[in-house]
């Protein structure tokens, strides 16, 4: 018996939801960040975040590298949601508009460009009105160092 | 009596460093990620941090985010460092190499442009022995709204 | 008797391709490099070039800067098709395939952010049947020197 | 007999400069802009060029793409300075200042970081009395296609 296309599409699907799945429970800063992963296709990954008190800068707004973390948890889920594990290797971002504490923000990353080697993933940042706060461009390569798994707490963490 | 070169000098590294205080003081995301601020003079600031358990990703390393952040934190205070008030514009970030938890990071920002618009900074993240982590360039532009003070946490705070 | 909403579509495509147009009659360069400005509507335009002999570098394929020329060109026509003039602030490019000399090369540009005062615009250079070449995204700003129209050719031109 | 450390500095240097000798030799491109090479040291080269009038956009000024391609060559030439062949994977600008007809501007490139696989060069445009005009950053990686020499015209060449 064959494959319908859609059980392909439905199987890409699962297994795209499996590995960021995998990849979120591993991932301890995304985790104390409050980041929730909304949902994960091949190739496309939308996350979530409340802007907490802890995540203002001293101009009383979210701070940008928090922005640039929500966006850059989207991409790691997207270009790792087709079974070969990929780091990123460098990313951009542009800010549209300051985003105040207590705001719920989502980023939603999109494949723009895929290969073995590497890719490319933009991701938007928005509020909750779907107006656009951020602009983020990712590059990622395929990981050169073997994966590993996130460790118990030793004794002498630094934490 | 006229003021001497070395303490126009001084008095722009007190400047700076009181700026940056400042900033430090109201920036509840780079205190919660334990971050230090070591080093202020005018256009130039270094900052540290140790990569704890929760600031680590699926793969096991230093969150990129977490990283950007650093070097963020360190483009900001010393943007902010001339007396006038700048945000980021956005930013780009190079990743040179996988850090570990438990690693201590130093992020160094140099002023590579500035006019009283705004300014281009360069940062290099750096590791314990100074090997180079990550490179990241930061653009800022002047503060169109107004400052606002990190205000007190309210009882519906999101945290 | 009122405007419909085709009439008022298709003024701004008008006025688009009319901005373009106008813009481009003074662009020596891009008439130098042989850019053809194909189509033009607010915030979209599409040009396209073929690789000459005198555009292939040391590795014998088209430069890098050339294939940026012909996107920032894109990128130029683009956001100046609403009316208030505007220059390229900086610019990101990802170069994913080596092109050929004689390879006929198309840039679409396309609007992703746009204020009074700035916009993001994201560019695909792409080859003869549709593969991706190279992705370009710029950032505007408004025009703060008086535009200047290209000068006749003096004597003393360096050229 | 040993080798001083000012000869094997000496020979780094003449190997260098042969290497961006035979590259600007084979890069029509930048020989069809008057781009001419004025220094080139193991990671670092100099390069130069006059703003001509077919070189000048639709405001009048030096087009932002001949400026990235006159950073791009000295990009090119200094990561090719150690034997290895490397091509630009990506680069960013960041224009400071409008650039007229008749300028000479000068593009110094340094090695920012480099390992065999890759590296980050960093660009500085600059007019005549030192000014910064633009900064380039950009990423190379080793060439994976065959290199190609700039192969005789052909009767057929679309130039």
């Amino acid at each position: 018996m064959s494959t319908a296309p859609d059980d392909a599409t439905s199987d890409a699907r699962r297994r795209a939801r499996a590995a960021a799945d995998a990849l979120y429970a591993g991932d301890s800063a995304s985790q104390a960040l409050g980041i929730e992963l909304l949902d994960a296709a091949p190739g496309s990954v939308r996350v979530a975040m409340t802007v907490r008190t802890d995540m203002v800068n001293g101009h009383g707004i979210c701070h940008g590298g928090i922005l640039f973390t929500l966006a850059d948890s989207a991409f790691a889920f997207a270009c790792n949601s087709r079974g070969e594990p990929m780091v990123a290797a460098g990313a951009s971002i542009e800010f549209l508009a300051p985003v105040p504490r207590g705001a719920r923000v989502t980023a939603t990353a999109t494949e723009t460009s895929r290969t073995s080697h590497g890719g490319i993933y933009d991701v938007v940042v928005a509020g909750e009105t779907g107006e656009p706060l951020a602009y983020f461009r990712g590059r990622c390569a395929r990981l050169r160092i073997p994966a590993q798994p996130a460790q118990p707490l030793p004794k002498d963490d630094p934490k």
